[in-house]
């Protein structure tokens, strides 16, 4: 049994919010939503960093490489505007892409609204650290992450990161590896 | 209030209807359509051209940078073949891609047909014009157009084109920003 | 009618098959699929090789380019880990992509099991062979294969590769060139 306690790195990725004009939303939303469905604790480390590719990508790399992050979630920065860049930056430090993730998400949001199909997020993984792009809002995080995180304990067993151990009763994890 | 129309780049890509061998019939399926759901007036620029990658790339960055265009459809040349180069010819000229469009495109059309999934239509964003690639028989593109349209207007508006009205009777447009 | 039989590439990935630590799976499924569904005779060239992504490419190539096959079908290395690099060898040999494959047997593959989103399966064209990724599994295999290959025929058609007749109790063949 792995002791380790799984380690998310939360990266709000916004302009405004990096400034302090508004308050960030995104990683208040992510802690919420771990904390309701992973069992035995974990850690997050945060950030509320500029939509800025550099920076977004020196970011992921250190959460990934140094941090120890297993997982690290951003949210923002995934739609058509110029400033939009948070995809493009997470497949510069990806080894792979896992294209199925996007395209899910883009799917369950389109239920809800017509312009889901706008959103860019992208999934990878960089060695033993597996990264989601996440929408800003804290309605559309949920909705994405009750989508796709029944694969995420899988993948990350895959990859070589920590033990993430969901409650019973969150929803059944298929980890067949 | 914008008192600009919209301008559509249209552009059909064959290259049998290019050197006149038969009647284009993709433009007059998109100016029908579009007549049947902006609100106010709209501006089109038509071209007819062949299957040759740079030179539709140079119809996609003329239209885009020099004529104004805040929206281009493509129709035709995203088969399989090797004549078939309409996707990349886009992805070549285009700052950022949207995945969703293509992605829902394939899916309605393939509750119609199978060989729906053989579609390699893109969907991207060049400055302030946004780029549709979509296919060529006149059923197939008010389908697409019926699925992917309401998610136009709001993309425009992020980019920075002109102001896509829609007629109340046509669709529900969503457009947060 | 074009007399000659279609010839099937079938290529086994995976190290531990390859070196004999376990039987290859994939192949025989991948025949008792084709026997089932293809009328009139068929050939298939067994491959079965190790994860290495320039070994992958070499014996893509060699079967498009030389051997004459139409279609190849890939089984394994489609996952998360460092040494699933079927997808990106697939890539780097294919002049076309065809993302409306890997979309379509994901969504079929997520109706059985949440971590069909983990799966990176691509498809695409090299010259006139139409080459496909599947997963290892048998059960996903036919899974995927009932999914898609209905446009495969049409596909191969439009490249210039064999006729490929299908049972007339298998599926319906929507053949439009």
């Amino acid at each position: 049994m792995n002791e380790k306690k799984p380690i998310f790195g939360l990266v709000s990725v916004s302009d405004r919010a990096s400034k302090g004009e508004y308050e960030d939303r995104g990683i208040p939303a992510l802690k919420e939503y771990l904390a309701s469905v992973i069992e035995g604790g974990f850690e997050t480390i945060d950030m509320v960093i500029p939509d800025d590719a550099p920076g977004i990508q020196q970011t992921l790399m250190a959460l990934a490489d140094e941090k120890g992050c297993s997982v690290i979630f951003t949210t923002g920065g995934t739609g058509p505007s110029k400033r939009d860049v948070t995809p493009e930056a997470t497949r510069a430090v990806c080894e792979k892409l896992l294209p199925g993730f996007g395209e899910l998400m883009r799917r369950v949001s389109l239920a809800k609204v017509p312009t889901a199909i706008l959103s860019r997020q992208e999934a990878g993984i960089r060695g033993a650290c597996f990264i989601l792009n996440l929408p800003g809002k804290p309605k559309a995080i949920k909705e994405c992450l009750d989508a796709v995180f029944p694969a995420i304990p899988d993948c990350v067993d895959i990859i070589g990161g920590a033990f993430i151990d969901i409650k019973k009763d969150a929803f059944a994890v298929y980890r067949p590896h």
